[in-house]
């Protein structure tokens, strides 16, 4: 009877894709380690050339990562700690930058991974065509952001429940009206985070007897430059809010930089809240709701990897990561309103 | 004589990678510009299928990046543009994110770009060793960061330019305690730009006849808890200084934080410039040398796809972005002595 890879495994103490990766030269297996196995399998008679005909064939050894906006600090976060794990095990990464709508429908139209991945891990939520277009390559699926979906191994957060805890503690503080500073542009690239963010917005308000002001809720795109607009915007309207909720750091640091141009204090004249506890969250004194960001990049690509060392197909499964609530200098009760 | 790929160019009006684009049914040719060019080569004769074994053959329709340190603002700006650039023409990124070391070696031992890419776009300056690899595989090179380099296009700055006018105006202020925030981490990565900025510093310590100080040249490893802690340093040396330049916007940003913890202000206390003018430099109010950074990405890609474009292989050259020094509220003159 032939040896198999397991019987080397077994036989040396170590799991088959270790075997594997000793007997190919890939990297993540100290020359130790290397050496004892290349022994155990001449012992036995296994070689390489046999697995790499058998377990390792068609293997690529590169991981297809699908972000939008590398340039922003979250996808940054992400695909830095997916990478270093992934390239620790020996994957490379093959990154396709998929921003815009066209260069979306582009992408899923050519689907460029076809036979070149051995996995895929998105950081983009697909519609339902595309996640059975992804599904079609019959390869291991792990998706970071959003909840459980069928066929992908999921990390994320409870994005609603965030949203709820940034504007409870406003409403604790006194405030009643408040703003929101997300987006309008998700629905076409079927983004969740900021619906999910608006619900929790809304919810709070509810609970707290708030009617909720659709002039209070603006659009900031998600960057730096948005969130100062939206905040200018805010401060325009007729009534302007005492406190923000923007459903970014990015948005939050905007708006802060708006109300420094518009000689307002914050949290003095406007408090405002922000999503992510960014690096610079800190430095900036903003009063935040934290996420673990390198570390739900660095779980869906374990989760990955976990799924391309498994013997079987294996099906989803979704990873949520703990949230809370950072106080800072940025928020404050309102300032008693003149009798 | 056989109708050439140019021929169809020059009677359709259009360079000849449009063409090769139009007739391989790739992206960024608009339907109409499509039509023209199958209507030009159907009347000369030409057919899609000779150019697919002539000028497209071997083409993989993939630009190799190696990048380190995506997670940081500089490299995820220059990789967005970069790819925005890239896909627009129809080519797809291979993403190499190789930060350490370790991973390094790894990656220019492997060399995985052979045979899979069509150019190199690289955020990193290679060694004599690693440029030789890269040129061996016989593919356009271009490179963002650092001067002229044989062999490749480069896109870059005046590091030392850029802190001479940092430094300089530190000490018009009337600052003659001026310490640094750099990093030693550089020299085994080949990273010139610590060193430049750093001889730039020097440089007009030198021209102000200010003896440098070595307790001053602290490491804050280009990251914001690293300049926090680099300004720590500083703050607990015997003579602390007036001012601070800070070789990159995340260290001066860790810097401020600094100060804040410490119960110091900026710039009454410290002055602190920074270099890049980071998206949220303005936020916190950061005096900075400014650097185009998207347009560095934006920059590299479209000179390698002039190379891929070119009929003959066209040699190195080297593009120079402006800088200037941007005037916020983060310097000052020194308080006065105490008599």
């Amino acid at each position: 009877m032939a040896v198999s890879i397991g019987d080397v495994a077994t036989a040396a103490g170590v799991a088959p894709s270790t075997v594997s990766r000793a007997l190919h030269g890939r990297p993540g297996v100290s020359e130790e380690v290397r050496t004892q196995i290349a022994r155990v399998a001449a012992d036995l008679g296994y070689t390489a050339s046999r697995s790499a005909a058998s377990l390792a064939s068609g293997r690529t050894w590169t991981v297809g990562v699908i972000a939008p906006y590398v340039g922003r600090w979250f996808f940054g976060e992400v695909l830095d700690s997916a990478e270093e794990v992934l390239s620790a095990a020996g994957f490379d990464v093959l990154l396709y930058n998929v921003g815009s709508p066209a260069a979306r429908k582009r992408f899923f139209e050519r689907m460029p991974l076809r036979k070149r991945v051995d996995g895929v891990l998105s950081l983009l939520l697909p519609t339902e065509a595309e996640a059975l277009a992804l599904r079609s390559l019959g390869v291991p699926l792990s998706l970071v952001v959003g909840g459980p979906r069928p066929g992908f191994t999921t990390v994320g957060i409870d994005d609603r429940r965030g949203a709820e805890l940034a504007v409870r503690h406003l409403v604790n503080l006194g405030h009643r009206r408040i703003g929101m500073i997300g987006t309008t542009a998700a629905a076409p690239l079927n983004w969740t985070t900021p619906s999910e963010r608006r619900a929790g917005y809304l919810q709070v308000l509810h609970e707290a007897r708030i009617a909720p002001d659709p002039r209070l809720d603006v659009d900031g795109r998600y960057t730096v430059k948005g969130g100062e607009q939206a905040m200018t915007a805010l401060l325009a309207t007729r009534q302007p809010p005492t406190a923000v909720f923007a459903q970014s750091d990015e948005m939050a640091m905007g708006a802060l930089r708006a109300l420094r141009l518009h000689r307002l204090r914050c949290p003095e004249d406007v408090s405002v809240v922000g999503f992510d506890d960014h690096e610079l969250a800190e430095v900036v004194g903003l009063t935040t709701v934290a996420q673990p960001v390198a570390k739900q990049g660095a779980a869906a690509a374990r989760l990955l990897l976990d799924q391309l060392a498994a013997p079987e197909p294996t099906a989803g499964g979704y990873v949520q990561m703990p949230i809370s609530l950072v106080l800072r200098e940025s928020t404050a009760p309102p300032r008693p309103q003149p009798a």
